[in-house]
């Protein structure tokens, strides 16, 4: 058994990690951490977690790490840096769960979070966690950053075919949707039920923060579309699909793709490459780590649509995370993921 | 005071209808018509209007047309052509809010819908009544063609710039997001609240009905795109956004199309062109004969994101019927249309 | 038409009364209130009142009443007792939407809501606006203090029965549920959509203030149960149920009591008493000013169950505020209030 | 391993027992059955399952029993007893979840569910698997009758009082709410989405076919009260609140009570009784096998509330079939029942 740590455990990223890692034979939490809420029993925190005799969150500073393994961090965007560098002094491995590190250029960062990177050195070593792309990279990393969800959903959907030079480098379109609770655990008038139920909109139109980390991951392939990225939020708790349109090379058929993609992720436990004809569903992945992904003929002769969904907080978020983790250590990817979605 | 009929009452178009004529000055609900249900009491089938004594719905063949001024027709598609084309053999004016007389051309039509159309004479002779857009047309009109609630959001959203020729002809993408309730009154296991609920999808993806009318409208314009148009369902009742990609022709820039956009709907009580920075919300029409439309500026150089929001089952169908019928007799178009959105 | 100010046009109360004001024929919105947002445009704050063109909000000292005939106050309970008293030196009429008058002893005021009532004359004077059984106290009445939601919804189902001494004084069960927009507009974690999405519970089980208002309106019609209240709140944005559970006084059939139902409410345009076996549902009032009861036989003998549903911000608060004001001023109390249910 | 059927696969029961039975370490699932949808591969049925290898549904008499330990019968009520007496002639071990052995007298069987019960001799054998009070039965037993999920919620509130003699006997009132999903998979009107989202609403009111089997466990116990049982229906997936009001025998306090309850359930995993002012919440069980119960002093002096929350589809139904299956072999009762609740 090893031991794990969870900074950020009172956001939602921070309770699926706990979550899932209470599901794995390998792991043990050993400690909570929580800003303002230190000190209450995690079960006044999340309730659905009675019973299992959870460590009561503290302060970062006031944990012990002297016998962890490894530190899953959840806290809020911009915020971790220090006690992440601080952790990995102690322990082993260091899974980011937040943004801080999935920019590798620290400009970039600077330029998207809105606040000089702190450990610019770390951003050199750290692996981003993209699972099905990272393999080889994971063993042994120490600091992985988990890719964001919109990133996740969306590359996944669009690698094999950028991979493969399928798509010209016209103009990419990725329009998005998601659940609330990709929003995070909130205390904003925006977010109260009666003014996210019973309707769905747009936001963060032409200026999302996962465009430049979807951009650079397609770049680092060799591939310079921009990305046309607009998420919007629906009256769903969890749930997230990337609808996808790309324009095909001459010569490259829907069925290419279609074939590519089914090859590409032949071996992948968590990404299937749905029939042709049956669209991927959000409610069928909730509460577990896949993806799935549909590929269809657009009518605009000569361009794709995939859709890929996944559920927000799982493979995209602390579903990943703890696969990543798996990959650290050379176990089976799959320890801890392995309940299947819940539906109804 | 005029005297209305609704066919297909039992459906949530009909519904809608019922909804809007009770608040109308001047029209008065003289008969109903079902097919099934016919002899029931209209408040057990929508439980909504008991009280308001409406009549019971008939057999459309059982239903005197005599004293009657306008029928609108709410059947499903492809069923009431005869009905329709017999009716105005007594009545003034019939309003469809089915796809009947959408497609002018009869092949397109018995392509897209799988039958023939019966009445291809009345095709010449019906206004297809996007209202914006045909308001001259209206006035007089015998037979109206009402869009789909797709087109209607759609059109809204792309036409200012087709008219001033501010789009290059590179394929439009519509990504268009519906609630449950564009289903229609189903019975069918897949349309069942705990299918839909907590969970989203695209459906018809890239052969959904509604393309080849949004391409009819653009083409009688002289705009020779082809349109990619991916529709989804989002599990709320009521509302659809169109979130629509477009490449700008040289030198046209987002801040031309948005004063574009607001000039050309100035004097139009039903489409509001946002702010900059405002997103339109399903929320905010509900129940309601508006649209709302946001230009923004995409990070891709040299494209522009126009998204709009109905009603689907107001302004994308009965609420529009009203506000057509409304025209066709030269009064106020807002008459029985003048209720604000429910939010929340 | 009379001149009508709006304290408190943040709040979901506040922005209902304006959707019903904007309906109402003979009123006309001369200035809104709120304290942290004043300045702001009022659809900014809520934009389904976009081309409405509504007064900006302002803080209450800032407003002229100087011609104002009414005010609408939809403030937090406890904070605007101060400016309704102030207000009536000005103006003819005010219709409070708040808790402030509700208990009509100063004591039980201070015992449930925790400060001392600062106008225990006003208490003397004020009418309590449970419209169907005040309308002879509200022509020409200065101060009208709204009942809560959970009393209107419960006394509506009790009282024909207390007034004619159906029900034994065995202790009444009402258990009660609501949706979550009768929280109000809160930016609380507590109310997030996610945190209420799919999900149900109690709260304030055995100790929720609207438990003693619903008693004093018992023990004024001379009876002396005491009331077993419970709320909980489910997932939706509106609408209220009360279940009553009673024990019926030797020789009373559940007919009898269907019947003297109907009778009460046989001229009351806004109550429904449903034919036997039909339920009632949040849903069929979606929106409207109505309630709607049900009776039904218990299995345990002697005993009834009566259900009633409202929408909570409509009958449950501000459409009831305009039904009584419209009462005081001798006018068709429907006048604002006409528009039907929106169903789906 | 054990070898595991399920029949009747298609409807939600049945995808909760495929769920359960995955994640259990000691079975494995060798056939399914379906009706109407028999021979369609089970991931078009239930997509959620993809990847997963299941055996593709077939009619009950084409599943071969011979290497078969146990049946999980999850076939609409008074469909499945012939199917599941035949098995017992083959399996070692039937579980039914289907209401047809839930009441022990034919007579009751026949009256409550309107044919005659096929086997009589049966109904003597059955064990009635309300798990937390029939585990000395359990071990062995041959076929065990799953409680509805309205019984389980209803009991597990009231039966340690009951066992203890703390309730008098005036009639207990349970008024239950449920989550759309515990109507099945439906393909009726009814229960599409668009028509029970956005809102609520009692049904079976007086005369819910659980009524009779929450009396029948009662009366087991001694206790001659008759239940006032009212269900609600609310928009959600899953998850189901019984709020219990009962009267208690003098002397007997509400703190008595709640220490009642906890010496009661001390030593069982899957109920919890919540500390004094913590309410139980659907939402923190969903998915899970948990049931939580909290007791409350009602305002009404000498008389309590408990509430209890399950998930209809977990320890309302298969989740208690998989927990009544391990102790009939003598096992750990949580093997496949260890996932923690999907929050949020």
């Amino acid at each position: 058994m090893k031991n794990a740590v969870i900074f950020g455990s009172s956001g939602y990223t921070g309770a699926e990690a706990v979550r899932f890692l209470l599901q794995h034979p390998r792991l043990r939490i050993t400690a909570l951490s929580a800003h303002s809420r230190a000190g209450e029993p995690y079960e006044t925190i999340y309730p659905q977690f009675a019973g299992h005799d959870l460590p009561t969150p503290q302060r970062i500073e006031d944990i012990d790490l002297s016998d962890v393994d490894v530190v899953f961090s959840c806290l809020p965007h911009a915020t971790g840096q220090a006690a992440m560098a601080k952790a990995l002094e102690q322990v082993e491995t260091v899974i980011d769960v937040s943004a801080d590190f999935r920019l590798r250029d620290p400009e970039a960062f600077a330029a998207v979070y809105g606040s000089e990177h702190q450990y610019p050195a770390l951003l050199e070593e750290r692996v981003y966690g993209l699972t099905e792309y990272a393999r080889d990279s994971l063993l042994g990393a120490r600091l992985v950053a988990c890719p964001g969800c919109f990133p996740t959903c969306s590359l996944l959907a669009l690698l094999p075919g950028v991979e493969a030079d399928l798509f010209t480098d016209a103009p990419i379109i990725v329009d998005a949707k998601t659940g609330v609770s990709g929003a995070g655990r909130k205390s904003t008038q925006a977010f109260g039920f009666a003014e996210q139920a019973e309707g769905a909109h747009a936001y963060a139109v032409g200026n999302h923060r996962h465009a430049p980390e979807i951009e650079q991951e397609l770049s680092l392939r060799g591939y310079a579309t921009t990305i046309s990225f607009t998420p919007h939020i629906v009256p769903m708790n969890r749930g997230m699909i990337a609808t996808c349109y790309a324009t095909l090379q001459d010569g490259v058929s829907v069925e290419d793709v279609r074939q590519r993609y089914i090859e590409r992720y032949a071996e992948d436990r968590f990404v299937t490459v749905l029939p042709e004809g049956v669209v991927p569903q959000t409610r069928h992945v909730r509460g577990s780590n896949e993806a799935r992904i549909g590929v269809f003929a657009d009518r605009a002769p000569g361009r794709v649509i995939i859709i890929s969904v996944i559920d927000n907080l799982a493979k995209g978020s602390s579903g990943q995370a703890v696969q990543n983790y798996n990959l650290t250590q050379g176990w089976d990817e799959a320890l801890g993921l392995s309940s299947t979605a819940l539906f109804p």
